[in-house]
């Protein structure tokens, strides 16, 4: 008898979030779910964990029939509580982190709660996949995103990704109609242009705000960027390995062979 | 006549960290020093910033000839303040990190505020260095590290190192006359087993506490976490890039063909 996979949903937008519900609407019909999800927003967090204070975790009623915890740590915690307080180091067949509102595409996957949580995932050998809506909106459309959704989910719990893998996910805001399909991509070259606020505080304390744009440097059109504003759900899969292993060989040469500073 | 080269000094430890002042030490003979650092610890912070709430930052006298802002967000926030608003975007030479007081080797590249610190700086088109020493302590002995921090430092600000780019050093805690020189390295798979410690806090409520130990999968002799182990100090140039290249060409084949959901 085929056991129903497990999977554990998570996010970075908090257990209230839109995004979380459209995405445990589609995990319910795939295997048997669990929500670990943080007590408020996290975005921005990272690949922070909570090392110097205690985290606590409680379970909450917010999904009919779905075992569902509140989390008072980051996105990374979540899972790490999830995996080892909650699940009680059971299999997990698939980790999803989403819907994110809002993009995660290029080096976003760095800065994004919900991306860290898929990789703290795939670092425990967990498969995961983090999902983006292009819509920061709290009202935004998840339905359009569903479908896919469900299909990405499908290819990876039928053995279609590697343990240790993930994928980041982002999804047009577009009806499901004009979507064009899914593109497989690499990361797109881009950075944050940013600008801070400058302010002064009730107190008469001077503070700064961070904002900024979002800016892409890549003239090539198989990145994750290119194929979200050609209509595409782009699919980057990524690895935690942030070696530039194109360099070593050079810098091998250049390094290894400069007499010791002790010599 | 040749201007000095512009050094931006950061950490995740703290202003106060004595990781921090022995990094110093060694620039101030290599270039003009600014230092931006957190006014608290920040350790585990990954790449998060700071979104939701305003950030300060003020001078203080802490390096004697030494401009030096204490920043009361994360490493990620020091970074991004230092090139706008301290250094207002002048052009920054060099972003070194640390020294931090314990490794950052391995996937620590990811939890790491040090190494974050230095990979927001390459984002940012700076090049960077974050250095580690493989001792916790806070009266860990830095006088070892520092003739291979000057030698890393002289070779990327003579041109060794592409923008966009960065070094993860790790240096093994040893007498100097010990180390036995550097290893250019790949980044190598390990990964934290986690336990929690369970706890009742004075009110009563159940918390959990996260530690751990740090386990390495990898049998190799080229990765970073070999070269400590074997007396080297460990350099391994890195990238913000996590695309899984090798899996791009076999998904676009499994995934582009899918049926869109919407037809």
């Amino acid at each position: 008898m085929n056991k129903k996979p497990l999977i554990l949903v998570t996010n970075d937008d908090g257990m209230f979030a839109p995004g979380l519900r459209a995405l445990v609407e589609v995990a319910r019909n795939l295997g048997e779910v669990v929500v670990v999800a943080p007590d408020s927003p996290q975005s921005g967090q990272g690949h922070a964990v909570t090392l110097s204070e205690p985290i606590r975790i409680n379970a909450v009623d917010v999904f009919p029939e779905i075992d569902a915890y509140e989390c008072s740590g980051t996105p990374v915690d979540c899972v790490k509580l999830a995996k080892h307080i909650v699940l009680k180091d059971r299999k997990i067949d698939l980790c999803i982190s989403g819907i994110n509102h809002g993009s995660n595409a290029s080096v976003n996957i760095l800065y994004s709660g919900t991306m860290s949580a898929a990789m703290e995932a795939a670092l425990e050998g967990i498969k995961s996949i983090g999902f983006s809506l292009l819509d920061f909106s709290y009202t935004a459309d998840f339905a359009p995103s569903q479908p896919y959704i469900k299909t990405l989910m499908k290819f990876v719990l039928n053995g279609g990704m590697q343990k240790g893998h993930l994928f980041n996910v982002n999804i047009p805001k577009l009806p499901l109609e004009e979507i064009r399909g899914i593109k497989v991509c690499r990361q797109a070259h881009g950075r944050w242009i940013e600008e801070f606020v400058e302010g002064t505080d009730p107190r008469g304390e001077k503070y700064y705000w961070l904002t900024g744009k979002f800016e892409v440097n890549d003239q090539g059109s198989d990145h994750d960027i290119w194929a979200l504003e050609n209509g595409y759900v782009s699919v980057v899969p990524s690895i935690h390995d942030l070696t530039n292993h194109a360099e070593l060989d050079h810098l091998r040469q250049a390094l290894e062979t400069i007499k010791t500073p002790a010599s």
